[in-house]
């Protein structure tokens, strides 16, 4: 229990050879602390940093194209030949149609890649939760980047999207984000109900991402430490 | 002069491995005939590709966008740093806003990309002129992976083309595409006033990729040697 | 029970002035058969067609904006000025992004706005009724303007969309359209748990309009009476 | 010489009743001084609005299709029969795809609807101008809505414009917006070469709407006056 995913958006720290860096440091944390620590790069990055980094390597947009003749697109079989093991989906950044998450998430499991769908309300996450992604990840837009997280402005919003997700499959982990930045933000995610945080600029732009990862993952063990004392 | 732009789009054939080993053709020609030729694969393909070949390797899109908080784009920057020399923008697959496109070229500009524009009609081809691309790639879009190529369908597009760019700016050299397969194709092409041509299935679906190459070139060498006989 | 929505799009016989014929007719069906008939026209049609009959006229699109800078784009309470008392949101032909979806539901509601959602598939249908609109409507884009209906050519998708609808909420009616022509089609989409049907070439296209409304609404009848005589 | 265009987007100000009460405050003011005075209104109230007044109302957005399957698109023909007789398009509020423009003048021309094509710079004014619009509108939108005028903080925005768009045609009229509040401010772009302004909330937020829109004229009288007096 308990993933980090590092979204590297087209940070300047977490951009080219400087995403492979950071890319490395996050599997160095991934293996010293035993915790499933997921990056996902600018699909141009997903090659190269794949192949310097045996973490999961995600692609940040997805083309539901088939072979053909599509200029500008990504296909999804390119994604994977290219090293990516999972992709991010309608990230407040990238909204998608709704027609086209859908699309998106059949061709992706198609191809064998894992879904983590970004949604910003509880209902829409919901909504996510009936086309069956592997992930849904609820961030509200106005905490993204900002100083303030998630868990502590807005709680109700991850206990309620937990709710309102498991409604419509119990298995289906929720993940949250925006704003994230402590052990004390991620805790209270997990107690929450949530199985994982999303994470961008609290990581890649950190002055040490490493300490900074290595803090989140400290909340997220405490969490886990005692629920397994409480059992 | 002459230049050949294969758009390796999302073929089958020119995805991935196939990519590499496409463009790996495509270089021994461009040696063996000492023509330019460039080719334009996924961006997810760029790094892969880039490295295995010393050919220009263009982008098939590019994000305006600058470092900071952009999920699910490729920032400028970073296709240069996996390989990209290059970038087509405004395929008729992948069509621009007119704002997107100034921003575009001053973007590739910025960080050293070279642009090639394309647009369906002479008008459109004259407007983008006006943005100082370094080329500009009429296609009309109905004959594009046809049968018919637009030098024998429209030659009158091809040198109302020329003329109209030309009209903006003497320097401008404009390539053609759509349906273009064989040698006299090119040829009317190029005596139409064209500096080159833009491609894409008429190579990448070729049985013989390299034999289908060599006989676009032989239509360039032709007319190239009419006008130098002539001078 | 039963509504009929008749959606005008952009056909030739249910624009301008003729938008305004078609209401009549539609108007004088509603009256005769008792029936609730709701007609969707183009947003520039909505005052027009308004000012000349007395039942529900609704909009074919919703721009989410507020007050404000806003250039090209209807606003939610312009549309109520103009007579509106509906909106059809993310048909395939103007599909909408999720997170837009959600926004034109609360745009809607807040302005006293009918919303009858479109989706391609029962999933989808599903993740909109987590949005909590007035009404949800299935169209398999491939069968609309065709001549087999949803209800002869998909019947299970029908059935699957109302049980998955009702397992979010009990309450949503379900709409089906596409290819819906004659009572016969309309009384097996009644049968699988409909509570009415969106059509539009059917009626708009049809030689006599009047004859084609009240042939449906036959089947609509047809499917009550056997209702209310079993009961 | 000398129009004023009135855009009036989504303000609360000019959407609705409002927008009828605006337009003939315009009307007025159109008659009293003898100048051609545009209002452009919301798409939902070109109908109301043209049924009330007698100087040209132009639609802010065109959708370039054709009769037939278009849900939630606005019909050229049907922005016509609802008694526009010009629209605005590619404002940098509604940014518009080059082909997209091309196709939109084309269908414009088709009904016999003027076009105000707008362009954030000179560079895509001169490439608007090889699409043969009616007008060019150029305005920066970072000044658009703001305090400062585009005469005053970027004459050479304008002038650049003027000579750019007259190499392409000499006869195209260059309209110029974005900030314009005063007298001062339109006999400056006057002097500068355009022919007319495009205004949003110095008209429609004036506590005086009247009064705002008769202090532009008089700079652009002011101007009038000085060119003839100089012949």
């Amino acid at each position: 229990m308990g993933i980090v995913v590092i979204n590297f958006k087209t940070y300047a720290e977490a951009t080219g050879q400087r995403a492979v860096e950071l890319a490395k440091i996050c599997e160095k944390v991934a293996k010293d602390t035993k915790m499933d620590v997921i990056v996902a790069v600018q699909n141009v990055d997903l090659f190269h940093v794949s192949s310097e980094v045996s973490i999961p390597v995600y692609a940040e947009h997805i083309d539901p194209v088939k072979y053909g003749a599509h200029t500008g697109k990504d296909l999804p079989e390119a994604l994977v030949e290219n090293g990516a093991t999972g992709v991010l989906i309608n990230h407040s950044e990238d909204r998608a149609e709704l027609a086209e998450i859908e699309d998106d998430i059949k061709r992706a499991k198609g191809v064998g890649l894992q879904t983590i769908v970004c949604a910003p309300t509880a209902a829409s996450s919901e909504a996510i939760a009936a086309l069956s992604p592997d992930f849904i990840a609820v961030e509200p837009p106005e905490l993204i980047g900002g100083d303030v997280s998630v868990s502590k402005a807005k709680p109700e919003l991850i206990s309620d999207t937990v709710k309102l997700v498991h409604r419509i499959d119990e298995k289906t982990p929720v993940l949250c984000g925006a704003g994230v930045k402590d052990h004390e933000d991620v805790r209270i995610a997990m107690n929450l109900g949530c199985k994982g945080i999303l994470v961008a600029s609290g990581v890649t732009k950190a002055k040490d991402p490493e300490k900074a990862l290595l803090d989140l993952i400290k909340g997220m063990k405490k969490e886990r430490k005692k629920r397994t004392g409480a059992a």
